[in-house]
């Protein structure tokens, strides 16, 4: 049952965000291999999973908190979960530029060379 | 013109938040009473009127985001918000506690409890 | 095996900090039913039951983060807990203080509040 | 030596914010008697007394600093000794206003709220 | 007039921040070429041209907020900023050192680097 | 007296933390040649040396609320100290693992990469 959570998670992570699942298991893996765990069961496997708001809903909001709290690598990476579920560049900016309300400026501006920076690797 | 960005702005919040515009004029009336025209105009005429993305995606960013901020009472407007704009209670509930995965367990759970309190008010 | 996991961050809970494990599954029982179980799932039954680094020592790790972060409710869950697993509350004082150097002064006086509360409900 | 920072800053304290100094050490005595001293010593006897800025400038910073950290209680107490030091309610609320810029409406709202109240208890 | 709101920020960042203007708008407009707009109009032409205030005041209350919120690509441009309306380095360092009390050592030292890093650049 | 707390200080910062003890002096000489006398004899003169709890306890605090606030350049140098006054990188990891409870993942993640960097830099 434990397998099933850490599969769930991991499969759905993979769907959505496959190179960065990778780059996430192996940074950890000589700190703290056991944390890689967590993301999949817990993040992916509990919570994104549950069935109450779509995968696709959840990137945005995720994408709005990463930007209010200026967790900037994490946001790169959930910009690309945020591209890979549908959401257009264009949303994405407008939700980065709507946090310029909350959370300030500053915090609006470093999200946005965040997104102007994934969204330059991509092309 | 300014005039078109105020009365677009309160418009707009008044469509979605009847409640929460008037208490905010008031409660800023005799401190600062120029700063729920900056509300208007900024947050509302200027940001949530952008074409971009739709008024209901954006209420649920906001959701996400204040509650990663742990603004309390802003959440609890913007929870109301919600609601008006179309989100149901279990969605509201899917975003905060999905935040507890990016700020943690007690910004999550401060959050359910405003949602909480909000929700009985509304029944 | 999920079972397990309940079962034990749950039994590990009860055993340092019964009187708050009641109040959270209360307090989240209208709003988010589910959500006590990834508090006992995730948080005490797959993190604060690691054998690496024991319960007592975890609970003051939590009293510091709590401290710089502001989350008041839950810092004065963990000085409970905090005591029930064997500080006294002069160490608990202390680590509060010390946080006047990481987090700013406003930060541990807030806390220092909280902890006398606490001291005094349980005289 | 110790006794001259203590007294330098106890003094600066008690000039231009006596109130609130008498409730600190108040508030202080049963959890943290050691506590008041640091403040006294150190923010007040070492960095307030410093002569490379005025006292009355520091408690715009101050005022500038607490209302983007969120720390009410620590602003309330700041405004009145913005206000002793010379500072009008006008300037005050300016400062605060100018928040919204850098820590977004929420975080500027609610020192509103906080600078209204003891703008109505001092009249 | 909203041409008079942006032309009247525009003119005032130019005055006070030259270079930093230019490069703001330049870093944006591949990514969300209208965000600037907002920094000219809502920050600059409405706020910072606000009466109540002199520039010089705001800047070094936004050089205590930034330093407090830990924006350091921000707070090296109001830094520059402070400089150019007339604050001394001393002044500015002086503010820096004070937020230790607020916000704790480890966001001013991390500030007294961004400003040593402005200082050298400008000599 | 004033001696006595700076001496005290740096000696005991000289014991958990030579190397980076020489590097703060360094890094504020041009800048804030005063600041580094706080960091001596406030944080590690009047705190640290306080006799309530172990400099080792009090290190483990460090990393927790470091981590928890995202402070990635003191928190390397508090690891360092962490093992320097006797505790292991497992138990290090343990520490920051538990900090995605109360901070986040992204806050947990970026902590354990600065650990990474610093347990490689010690071999």
């Amino acid at each position: 049952m434990e397998k099933d959570r850490y599969e769930r998670g991991r499969s759905l992570l993979m769907d959505i965000n496959a190179n960065n699942a990778e780059k996430l298991v192996e940074s950890l893996k000589d700190v703290a291999p056991d944390m890689h765990r967590y993301v999949f069961e817990f993040a992916y496997g509990d919570i994104y999973s549950r069935p109450g708001l779509d995968v696709k809903t959840r990137e945005l909001a995720t994408v709005a908190a990463l930007t209010a709290m200026g967790h900037l690598p994490q946001l790169k990476s959930h910009i690309d979960a945020a591209l890979n579920t549908g959401w257009t560049k264009e949303e994405i900016v407008e939700v980065i530029m709507q946090m310029a309300v909350y959370a300030g400026f500053p915090a609006a501006l470093n999200a946005l060379s965040a997104a102007d920076e994934v969204f330059k690797r991509r092309q």
